[in-house]
């Protein structure tokens, strides 16, 4: 193996195609219901909310699916994105460890999110959309549509939850600069809004509320489309063109990785860098583990109950079966924003019930605390979302070096940190709660499950 | 030509040596004095303040520095960094240009600065220095230096102007989690500082002030040393990596710059970019446009005198000849922190007189129009002061297609502005005031100029 920190790929070794797992798979994924009728939803359920391409996407078992050349013009201008060897941390650990993460915060938004919305715009665009709506937590997801929507030439809606909206102005300064418009949500612009707001009228909002919103937004208009920015199928495809690119980059290190790591809220980052090598593997009848990580007071994967849920609060979506805390369930505040979400995607939970991948989970404090480790020996600050994949990769690395085998280890450096300053400031003024999710949330969030059980 | 848009180099091509423009410049610039004697200064007089190998570069008339390969270890982290072909931005303006970028945004903290920030910490570290302390206005150059401090393991002080200290909490904490450690300035731990605050208890601070305050902190302490963030030969110098790279990246697209355009603030991005291609050219006798973009409010090159002047308004530094507006003008405030010196680099200054430069100036409100069409163009927030830049290369390439003349221009993306959405946010809401440099200003300013005259 060489000496070599950085891996670049040259723009000539743009992946040519995002990956399926659903090829792969040695059984499928349950299907979605729909909630009145409990019986399996078809693509005339979907086509208020997505055109048809991506309907097609969400279902689709073909291995390969093509990236239009209009989606790749515009991933040039940051992918392929660097793969790094992690060699100063190595170092600072005493670590047999070979430690590689693949770096997304190159993007416009400073993490992966755009991989998928400049897919997904491209698509509503082919089909004569102009306005798409969509929800935004900590505002990465709303920043990248709006920047996709800049370039595709649509209007681009974004409901911000209100605790972000007021208290994370910069992240909403990045919308707006690309070009979006932003309600804070719960907003008086949806019927669902409004019963919110005439019951709570100081609520703080949840993604579940925003996704309510904005999908009861873009439903009844014929030129508006709904963009989801995590969870389902094909938002997860169009990551894969991450994995895709460091099976190349992990090629030209000569080396292989033995664990794979990623932070899961939604599940798009861990699944875009993680399916490609899960396939590889099955195709290969080859083992290797991966590492899903998520925050202690969100625990989808570790605590919630695998089972047929709302993806939304106002009840306006499918239902899909996947890990669940309650579509009712309010994080409590903490800083890793895009990892606050009730449920996972119904992919990474059913491969999690197929064994392909094992969770965990971390409280904030001892994720800032890796991710400043990591930032003065790598010199790149994480995004909150991402202190969870390096914090469990620190643990993996110690250890490699207790047990003194020397492994290799890649994990996915979704995002930078720059507009999540607050965090780290608060971390070393020693100012970060950590929540545990108590046995009571978890009873008190699953009793409002609905009562299908296909 | 390709239809590339992004130019990468593979870290193989990572340059060897900075590229020192006093090995062929027609005349030397004008000595260095010492404020007391009005004569030359020699090593003597700096070493308390520089390490011996950052004295010898500051002097040196040689054209290649060799790159100590422990930084070009630490440089490979982010570098080579990208050249692009803003393909989107050339269609939009329907203009004949090619316009081409480099992209110092990359870096460890977003910007240039850890170019010198790297090396100044490896040589004073290489000379048993064990403390740095230096300035920061906006906040690029302090956060870089705490991040060069972090990978050698030197501590690092930082005198950050008071405003910025109260308006950029995030600029700060990014600063304290590389490690740093931040003093608001002026403060109560230096004569210079006490001074001020007896007389104005409320002052909000300048570069000025805290240069000096930095300089005092440094200067009687065996193991501290003082550590300038542009301005300087040698800091000139440690940015042509940028230059060097874009040379090759400049051969890779079969194309070459007609124009040159940087912003310029102390002069340190501006420099690194053009000074191996002016050298080029005079070596060539070939010829070069190249154009230095400053802010109307704070306007050295384009308003300013060529006189020797003080670098700090403690009157602690040697005297320089340079294009100055008083060392005691504290320029209104405006958002691109990163500008607002009194004064140019005296190398700088010189190239000016000998006719191999233009300058010019723009508002603020101009030039982040020109920011906001460049972000939605091509998916980069760029810096408050990279934005001078886009704004010239846009009037350039504007002018082209005018004139109907196909002309290659290449500038430096010395930032990007996610440390700097306030500014956006503003910008957005109307709410930017534009400054004119008054007559009055210059005359108030340029009254206060030492008598010097060599």
């Amino acid at each position: 193996m060489s000496d070599q920190v950085k891996y670049v790929l040259d723009e000539s070794r743009l992946p040519e195609a995002w990956y399926n797992i659903a090829a792969d798979l040695p059984e499928p994924p349950p299907h979605v219901l729909h909630p009145g009728t409990g019986q399996p939803i078809g693509p005339d359920d979907l086509a208020p909310l997505f055109p048809m391409a991506i309907i097609g996407q969400e279902v689709s078992t073909d291995r390969l699916i093509a990236i239009p050349e209009e989606v790749r013009s515009v991933y040039r201008q940051w992918r392929p994105t660097p793969l790094y060897r992690a060699r100063r941390l190595e170092q600072a650990l005493e670590t047999p460890a070979r430690i590689y993460y693949k770096y997304e915060g190159v993007s416009p938004t400073g993490s992966h999110k755009p991989n998928t919305a400049v897919a997904q715009a491209y698509y509503n665009k082919a089909e004569g959309v102009k306005r798409l709506t969509t929800e935004t937590g900590a505002g990465q997801w709303g920043s990248s549509l709006a920047f996709a929507g800049a370039i595709f030439g649509l209007e681009v809606d974004v409901w911000m939850v209100r605790a972000s909206y007021d208290q994370k102005p910069y992240r909403r300064g990045l919308i707006e600069a690309f070009g979006g418009r932003v309600v804070a949500s719960p907003s008086e612009e949806t019927n669902v809004g409004r019963a919110i707001l005439a019951e709570h009228p100081d609520s703080s909002g949840s993604l579940g509320m925003a996704i309510s919103e904005a999908v009861e937004a873009a439903a009844p208009r014929e030129d508006t489309k709904y963009s989801l920015g995590s969870v389902l199928n094909h938002v997860l495809m169009h990551q894969t063109v991450i994995g895709n690119e460091a099976q190349m980059q992990m090629d030209d290190t000569e080396d292989y990785p033995d664990i794979l790591i990623g932070c899961t809220g939604g599940g798009s980052n861990f699944s875009g860098l993680a399916f490609p090598f899960i396939g590889r593997a099955l195709r290969e009848e080859a083992k290797i583990r991966v590492i899903a990580v998520e925050p202690a007071a969100c625990p989808s994967l570790t605590k919630g109950l695998y089972a047929f849920d709302f993806g939304d609060t106002g009840h306006l979506t499918p239902l899909v079966k996947m890990h669940t805390l309650g579509s009712t369930f309010v994080p409590p505040p903490f800083h890793a924003g895009g990892l606050r979400y009730h449920g996972m995607a119904p992919m990474v939970s059913h491969l999690h019930e197929l064994g392909l991948l094992e969770a965990r989970a971390y409280t904030q404090t001892e994720v800032f605390a890796a991710g400043v480790e990591f930032a003065r020996l790598e010199g790149i600050i994480p995004a909150p979302e991402a202190n969870h994949a390096v914090k469990a990769t620190i643990d993996e690395a110690i250890r490699c070096r207790e047990e003194g085998v020397s492994q290799a280890i890649l994990f996915n450096l979704c995002g930078h940190g720059h507009f999540d300053m607050q965090a780290y400031i608060d971390y070393a003024a020693g100012k970060l709660v950590d929540h545990a999710y108590s046995e009571d949330e978890v009873a008190l969030a699953l009793a409002g499950l609905p009562s299908v059980t296909a």
